[in-house]
């Protein structure tokens, strides 16, 4: 007997019928003697209607105001949820953020949470109940209602699960675990039993869309052991915890990789203090994120400084950084927009030697030019020319042998 | 400048181009220099798709998670409202019937209003704001979302200038005031100024649903000037309020109706004391409401009873008055849906004899046979058969000279 907070998305509550094979699920696991908190986002593609409405007033609409709008998708689906519970016989009942109360700062449409009050939810598992809360929504000190920006919902289900102290934090969604790439690319790809918070956040920072960074951060900080499973399928899942013994065994997780890459390199940059500020800053202050930096050490007192950013970002970023090129002195600035990263991921090469020169070799095998590369305690990415992703995905994928069952 | 607190129904705002025209009227109001809250009902259609969504899943839905899933539906009216206040540059703040607080009892689905907290209210109307709240909702003492039944939003809008002490509430709607009588049937039907509390709550209990009756008495108990009057066409509405001098002058104020009737006679009962509790303790035990129940003096030691009930109650409620008849060895029980009845509803009969007469006359004179009688101190109705409802509308109408301006 646990208790178990589970997490259900948008597809997983898209219809009323969805709604209902949540509701039989959940009353499975109270069968198996469980205590539940569910948590559910707005059935799916009810948030980006009711955005619609917003924008179809003003394209700017007031984020309070946004915020009040929005948090409706949820508040629906909680009570929906409840009421195919209490048909199945399972008592039940809801809270919005504001009764739970999830306290969170007064940053509309991304608000951080601040604190959650699990008293109520508390007496309400021991009555027997099981609770649905609405995610992705929170209120401020002033009582105003907050959301925590997409994907919020998963960041909810860690937060209660780390207020209540939860055995674990179950996040169903439309797939059935972390695969060690993309099966689409590679269908030789193989669901990872466990993998750590550390290689998670790689992950999904390069492109595994499965978990919102937040959640996994979150999950992480509190030591909250989470697992990605499928609402529409049977199984296990993917447990995402502390990195444990066992896993030393696994040299490699996996294989990320993010399309939506673009360069730009800025060439002869005179080699003196304050020219990788001078050129970032000026990126940064237009709101650009930046992702990879490269600099080489300078040679003629001059160096080369390269970055990369979404590929949405590039044309405004290019322009930022060609009226910058001139007041620093540089030679020449370029730009390339066809090309991806390609990243290796795995707590296990920090004891291991020779995983990049493995890398580099398997892609010098197949004629795939390297064009930058960056490496941190568990990665190494590498970006390349575009036409090469799903070769350079599946040329990893057998470098590393991520096809075969993990070792026992 | 004055206080006024405006309430737009359904049809109103029921798509965002309304609620953009709702916004203009409103800065109208504030360009005049009044104060303004306006509590808003969900765009019309959205309650039903709400409880349409509750009665896929559960024909009983749990009446607490309804009352969370269709308050909803005003909280997206109120978000989108203030967005187009602000689109105009007209600062707006919007407030759930939890966040005002609107305290009600815990009757969900038709819960009642104990108190209203406007300190925060009169604070954002103090910094110039326009303020926007939830019609038809409320939260009770443990902090769960109640509704108070179809049409509340009129009562809440009622409810908040009784505790603001607004000068005025303005229920706009999609007809330009109180009628004399229909337009559709009597196209000479004249919009009415004025017209008292109590006249309108016959008018409304008869059949002209402008408003709901629960927020006529409302207003009429806290003496909150209402006024009604049309969201789409200028004009002035008609102003409810508490009888004054001048209205002496109108006898009739208005010939209101139901097509909803219909008719239990049990003949031939023993006249001894209980014979009217027997029959409709057992009718209101089965929660059918009664309307007009007229029983005349016995003759040979039996009675004939009638009562009228809603059209929709008329087959349960003949079943069970048959089966109660035996029991009170009642000769017979007798039963027609096709009646309609019509009322003369004024204040002015209260000090001006023949009335009765002058309207018995006039329908007899049409050749209408009057089956049932009842009256009350400023109504007198009458049942006849359903075929002659225009007829007797456009007869009373035209008996007691309503197509005519009211004497000055």
């Amino acid at each position: 007997m646990a208790l178990i907070v589970q997490k259900y998305g948008g597809t997983s509550v898209g219809n009323v019928e969805r709604i209902e094979n949540v509701a039989k699920k959940v009353i499975g696991y109270r069968a198996q003697g469980h205590d539940l908190v569910v948590v559910v986002s707005a059935m799916s593609g009810e948030t980006d209607r009711l955005i619609g409405l917003a924008k179809a007033i003003t394209p700017r609409p007031n984020p309070r105001e946004l915020d009040v709008l929005i948090s409706t998708g949820e508040q629906c689906t909680i009570a929906l949820l409840c009421m195919a519970l209490e048909k199945h016989g399972q008592p039940a009942k809801s809270y919005t953020g504001a009764q739970v109360s999830i306290l969170t700062d007064s940053a509309f449409t991304k608000a951080r949470i601040r604190s959650i009050d699990g008293d109520n939810i508390r007496a309400d598992l021991a009555a027997g109940r099981v609770v649905v809360v609405a995610g992705f929504q929170g209120v401020d000190e002033d009582g105003n209602i907050t959301t925590l920006g997409r994907g919020g919902s998963d960041t909810t289900g860690v937060a209660i699960a780390a207020a209540l102290k939860a055995d674990e934090c179950q996040i169903f969604t439309d797939v059935d675990g972390v695969y060690t790439t993309d099966p689409r690319i590679e269908p030789r790809a193989r669901r990872l039993d466990r993998i750590t918070f550390e290689e998670m956040l790689e992950m999904a920072s390069l492109g595994s869309k499965v978990l919102q960074i937040r959640a996994v951060e979150f999950a992480g900080k509190y030591n909250v052991p989470l697992r990605v499973l499928s609402t529409f399928e049977e199984g296990n899942g993917t447990l995402i915890t502390l990195e444990e013994e066992q896993m030393e065994a696994a040299l490699i997780s996996g294989i990320a990789f993010s399309r939506d890459e673009a360069q730009i390199t800025v060439l002869g940059v005179p080699d003196k203090p304050g020219v990788a500020f001078g050129i970032l800053g000026s990126v940064s202050d237009a709101n650009i994120e930046v992702d990879m930096i490269v600099q080489n050490i300078g040679r003629d007192g001059t160096t080369d400084f390269t970055f990369t950013v979404h590929r949405n970002d590039y044309e405004r970023a290019l322009e930022i950084v060609r009226a910058k090129a001139q007041s620093l002195d540089a030679r020449e600035v370029r730009g390339d927009n066809k090309i991806v990263k390609l990243s290796l991921v795995g707590v296990g090469m920090r004891s291991h030697a020779g995983i990049a020169s493995t890398m580099f070799q398997a892609l010098a095998r197949e004629g795939i030019n390297i064009r930058m590369i960056s490496t941190s305690e568990i990665k190494i990415s590498v970006v390349v020319d575009e036409r090469y992703l799903e070769l350079g995905v599946r040329t990893l994928h057998e470098a590393f042998g991520l096809e075969q069952t993990a070792p026992a």
